[in-house]
């Protein structure tokens, strides 16, 4: 099962609710942009190219159902919607891109009414979805090529085939590796404060019989500090023209920490994570989410006092100097390679 | 009221029940070996000195209650619970210390008499009460002549009054410059697994009226990288004879990540937490424990599938290159300096 994905013939976003994982699998439909939104807000679709994928399809389920007459009314909701979904959430590069393609395939067939930009979107968004199997795969082949029998990998968040349609980006080059017959071993960490590791990257893992060690995330000095990390991957929500990668918040102290000890880290992303747009990583808007998610277990119990502050961005910026590389569907380039392909 | 003390009069160990914390604060009651060692191992009593002074007045407690009729035969039952007690938690060096103290106290008057024996263990088991809150408040002392008048101040864990009798280690030059009028606000990691800092933490400073911002122990390279973070007060468990300090699980991670940014470091702790025995770091048996503290939100909610791999130490090694100072009663400390003192 993919983790988002149209249905043809009710021309319906399908997705896993991944606020449900590892306790039970969910398979959700949407059609309604308000929805979309709360979807991609509440993390039940998340992983920057999932929420790309999932945004383009969810994008074309809701144009299928707008009541304009004209293609000009037609285009006009559209925008609406456009807005909507990008302010959705600001860090991921792949969402603004999915939309854009999408908008810029309605628009190239304006002027033979409303059935053909429909046509159009549906292709794109058909496009937009088997490119990112396809750029995973590739990701996960040029990644393989890095690792050993034997080796363990440490990873934070997910990045696997839950943040993606059926591969992932971090994920790809263990799930290749472990297909071309090598043992690799992942220690993943948790993830505060929603555990995507605990819920979403070991979940998936164990699914495909790869062993995993959950660990928390302050635990990963310890285990690097052992000898046993051979590698880090991580995914990338955006990365600058200069190679500074905006990723799930605790991504920087891990690089930092394996540059201590020696541990080779890389970035693993679609080369259209870049954003030659975006000078540094100090470009790039963090996201500062709701205080619960780190006072409260889940929403469910209260885990300190009332009245304190909370400190919760969602991302944060690995400089490009802490980045061994970056593992593209186009190969491995280190971050001076990665300039010069502009 | 304090974490631990001793009701003179029933001749009981009163504490807090620190996994009741933020939610409610309920007071207990022991004079049982078994139920000691219990209490000691589920963290309703936890932070290296709290653990001794505890095990101090515990032992007072549980010896005035044994039913044997010569010294002889009280000192074999003593040093069953001696055994009982260190094995509870290895890596802290309070723990033994307060027990070596107390089983010297009764030794030395076993020629005098059960009675007498008891009367040397109540003796010393009030003066390390007394002597930890004089401790703390010294290191309070000192420390605080490191902090300025809006300085913001980063701690892992609970190292504050909640973690020894009266005024804790870490947060002891916290509460000491804020007596003396300085306002200090305080970043508080949340301390994974057992959301010390959260709980803990947050719970006691803001009960103080001192400002507080939680966050997840993955953030703290982020909020350090704004430059608003002025310097680390962590406590310790055990320092080795180099400097090498054993505490919390993270430590070691967020003393790489403040060298990194600049950000001084120190470890606040009693001059006894020096295990001179014990020559490095390596030297230092770290606690390994149970998975479901990672696995399972406060044992109430599975976040992680079954089956897989758990790596969750208590505690990890700061190596004492990274340490810019020991704060203890008798004044701070750089590593070297520390050394000289042996």
């Amino acid at each position: 099962m993919d983790t988002v994905w149209l249905d043809e013939e009710r021309n319906m976003l399908m997705y896993i609710d991944q606020t449900k994982l590892p306790n039970s699998v969910e398979v959700r439909e949407c059609c309604d942009i308000f929805k979309l939104v709360d979807i991609i807000q509440r993390l039940a679709i998340r992983g920057a190219p999932a929420i790309g994928v999932g945004a383009a399809i969810g994008l074309y389920a809701a144009a299928c159902r707008f009541e304009d007459e004209t293609p000009e009314a037609f285009y006009y909701t559209l925008r609406k919607c456009e807005r909507l979904l990008k302010d959705s959430r600001p860090t991921a590069v792949n969402l603004a891109v999915a939309v854009d393609r999408m908008m810029n395939a309605a628009k190239r067939a304006k002027r033979y009414g409303i059935n053909t930009m429909i046509a159009g979107m549906r292709r794109e968004a058909r496009n937009i979805y088997n490119e990112d199997i396809a750029t995973c795969k590739r990701i996960g082949e040029h990644g393989a090529t890095l690792l050993r029998d034997g080796m363990s990998v440490l990873t934070h968040c997910n990045a696997g085939r839950l943040a993606a349609v059926r591969y992932g980006t971090a994920l790809a080059p263990i799930y290749v590796a472990t297909e071309q017959g090598k043992l690799i071993h992942v220690f993943v960490d948790e993830t505060r404060p929603l555990l995507q590791g605990a819920r979403l990257t070991a979940f998936e893992l164990h699914d495909s019989n790869i062993p995993v060690t959950l660990q928390c995330d302050n635990m990963a000095a310890s285990i690097m500090k052992t000898g046993r990390v051979g590698m880090i991957f991580v995914g990338a929500d955006r990365v600058a023209a200069n190679g500074d990668t905006a990723n799930k918040i605790g991504t920087s102290g891990l690089a930092i920490i394996a540059k201590h000890y020696g541990v080779p880290f890389y970035v693993c992303a679609p080369f259209t994570t870049i954003d030659f747009n975006c000078a540094t990583g100090d470009d790039i808007v963090i996201e500062q989410r709701d205080e619960y998610e780190v006072t409260d277990l889940h929403y469910e119990k209260r885990m300190a006092p009332p009245g304190i502050g909370v400190y919760n961005p969602a991302f944060d910026v690995t400089p490009h100097e802490l980045i061994t590389g970056i593992i593209t569907e186009r190969g491995i380039f280190s971050v001076e390679q990665l300039i010069e392909q502009k």
